[in-house]
Order: structure tokens, then sequence, then C-alpha cells
């Protein structure tokens, strides 16, 4: 049976790239990261994702949230995410930005994709409803399975592991669309970046912001459970 | 003052990066990795060299060592090194290969370096004396570097990270006289693959035969014990 990594944040896209690799008929590796996100709720999410979708194997890391100085989605840094603003006027990076994330993420997935016989590390990277992150580009990922394959053993013996992401040129809503014709639960994901105690998403972070607007362009019912804000 | 990230190992290599960057006049955050290795003596020997060179802060990341599979260099694993032979007749790469580790290193590298403001990011790679690892060799450092511009918020920016080996071309013997000559003391380095269990060096795997063999070109005595072999 062909096999793969897929990296699981707990969040809608991730969510919809699991249920495409299952359909896909890959045995799965799910790698979820606890690096002091303020949403770390997802990692429960990912867990019952997991479960439902019966992977072969599912790994938590630690990453020490002291590698991530700075980023505003770090609950530790103490910085505050605005609602439905995380772009300074200096840059067109949102302040959520968390240094080199994806890059440590997928060499995870690398380092486990090759310990583990796995072709191809899967990732939900999106460069259209993104919010602006250098690291879900196209270029980024293409560099990066290249450097890849020049690191590694079964790259060097001509099985190079490939970096695939399925929903790079993908709206939210077609995102959306797609995970529901794959019974994607989008009950399970979690996507806000300012949870309250709960849990519950704030409904009006970035983050939320284009969930939202994704369930309404794709016309379905968004079962997410938004605090203070009516259905 | 300009700031660099250290990968340092505590082995011979490292230490000796570790001395060039401080005589190059950096503030210097070293980043060192438990993962498993049957080597684990190496990171007290990390702690002893950041000490002694007085970095400005010494990280100490845990890698869960369940991702490394196969690899002969992970306790865990219960794979021998074979005394002074870690080639198997099917492949140039050595069996105390472990997979995409440099990669996974270096990304962390490349997060601490843009979180706290890091121009470069230092690593003790070596083509010459190396024992087959693709991960060591040029052409994958600058395929990493040049990834690691495109998926960070300061490589987008302008100010890429520089991926830097200042021992990429040198022999052993010719790091040994560099360290020396930098005032590396290397009875704080540790290199062995196989130590006892008081942490001593075998003398006889790969590590230690090019480490004694390095001393010995460069006609400088070597500090170190070696378990059952006379000096």
């Amino acid at each position: 049976m062909k096999r793969a990594v897929v990296l699981l944040s707990g969040g809608l896209d991730s969510a919809t790239v699991l249920g495409f690799v299952c359909h896909e008929g890959f045995e799965i590796i799910a790698l979820t990261f606890r690096y002091g996100q303020r949403h770390a709720v997802e990692i429960a999410r990912a867990q019952d994702l997991a479960l439902k979708w019966g992977v072969f194997a599912h790994l938590i890391v630690d990453i020490p949230d002291s590698l991530f100085a700075a980023s505003a989605l770090i609950a530790a840094n103490r910085v505050e995410v605005p609602p439905g603003e995380e772009h300074s006027a200096k840059s067109p990076i949102p302040i959520t930005y968390v240094p080199a994330r994806n890059m440590l993420f997928l060499s995870y997935g690398v380092a486990c994709a090759e310990s583990y016989d796995a072709e191809a590390v899967f990732i939900g990277a999106n460069v259209l409803d993104y919010s602006g992150y250098p690291d879900c580009r196209g270029e980024f990922l293409e560099a990066f399975e290249k450097a890849a394959g020049l690191g590694t053993k079964c790259g060097v013996e001509g099985k190079p592991i490939r970096i695939i992401a399925p929903l790079l040129h993908l709206t939210k809503a077609e995102i959306i669309r797609m995970g529901a014709s794959l019974g994607v639960d989008y009950s399970l994901t979690h996507s806000c970046y300012s949870p309250d105690e709960e849990g519950r998403a704030c409904g009006r972070c970035d983050s939320c912001r284009i969930r939202r607007k994704g369930f309404e362009e794709a016309g379905i019912q968004d079962p997410t459970l938004y605090a203070g804000i009516e259905k």
C-alpha cells in the first residue's frame, strides 16, 4: 500500500487534504505540531480527524515556543491578534506570520516520510485565500522539494520525496466544496486564531472571516459556532 | 552587534565553528538537538562549549526519536554501529545516516535566526572527511538557503538568512589546526558514535577513526581518552 505523510493542523484546509489523501488510497501518517499556538484547541481537532479517517499513525510533535519570537500567533508572546486586520502598515505579511513555520513542519514531514517509506508529504498550503504568508507559495514549496531531494538518501538514490499541496490554487469556497464531496466533517475543524477559553471561534479574526466567506460562497452551511455572532 | 545562530552538536566540527563565529565578532545563539542519538553525551559537551565561549543563548531542542526509524545512530532502534565500517555493500551512504537531519536542524536554525534577528546560520558540515551523508554537501546547503529565502518574511523583504558552512571543504586535519589556532579546547568535544556507559569514545567507529587520523595529520596531540586504546 502506498504511504504518505499529511501535515494535519486541525484546520479546514488540512482536514480537506486528509480526506483527499485518504480517497487517493494512501496509508497515512499524520503529523501535528504543538508550538505554543494561541489556538492549541486545533490539536484536539486534529486528533478527532485522525481518528475519524483511520490514519495509520498520528505523531504530535512539540516545538518550543521560545523559538518563535514576535509572532502574534504564539500565545506566550502576548501580542494581540487585532480583529479583522492582521496587517501592519509596514508589511504585506501579517503579524500572525510564524518564522519559517512551514519549512520546519515540512522538514519534519520529510524526515518522517523517509523513515517510514512514504513517497510524499501533503500540505494544505494555499495562495489565494491565504493571508500573505511567504511559506505558502508554490515557489517556496518547489525550492523546498528540490532541497529535500538533494539532502536525503532516498533523493540521492533516485526516489525523492514529493511535496504536494493539492489546495494551492483553490479558493476557500472551492476547498470547502471539494471537502464536502469527500465527506469531510467541518464541524471537527478549527480555524480561529483568537478562540475564547472554551475554544469557540471569535468569528472576527482574518482566519474566521476567510472561513465564513468560504462557506457563504460555496453555498454550504458553516457548522462552526462563533462566539457572539448570530447565525 | 551582529548576531548568528550556530548549530552546536558538541562534536569537533561544530566546536570549531563556534570558535570561528565568536572570533568573527558575532553574538551567538547556539542550538543543540536531543533526538535519541546513541551519543547523547555530546549534549553535555555542547553545554560546556556554550558556557566556555559565552554564547548569548543556548537552546536545547527535543526531537522525538520515533521520527527517525532505521538509523543506526538512534539508540532506540537497536541497530549496532559496526566498528570501523558503517557502509553496507548496497549503498555508499552509511547506516548512521539520519533521515533529513540537517534539513530539520537547519530549519530550526532559520526559524530561530528570523525570530531573533540573526543574519546567518552556521553549520559544521564537511564534504571531505565526512562519511557520505547527502545533507552535508554544498549543493544541498545552497538549495536549502534558496528555499529559506523564498519561505521567510526576511527573505521576501530582501534580507535572506545565509547558511554558512565554513568547514565545508577542509580536511579534518585542517579543521583541527584552525580550531587550535582559535583556542578551541578539543577535550570538551565528543565525536564517538558508540561511547561506553561512562561516555568514553570507542576509538574504532568511523567517527573516532576520522578524528584520530585528523589529529595525527595535524600533528596535534589528541586530548581524547579512548576506551581500551593505548596512547
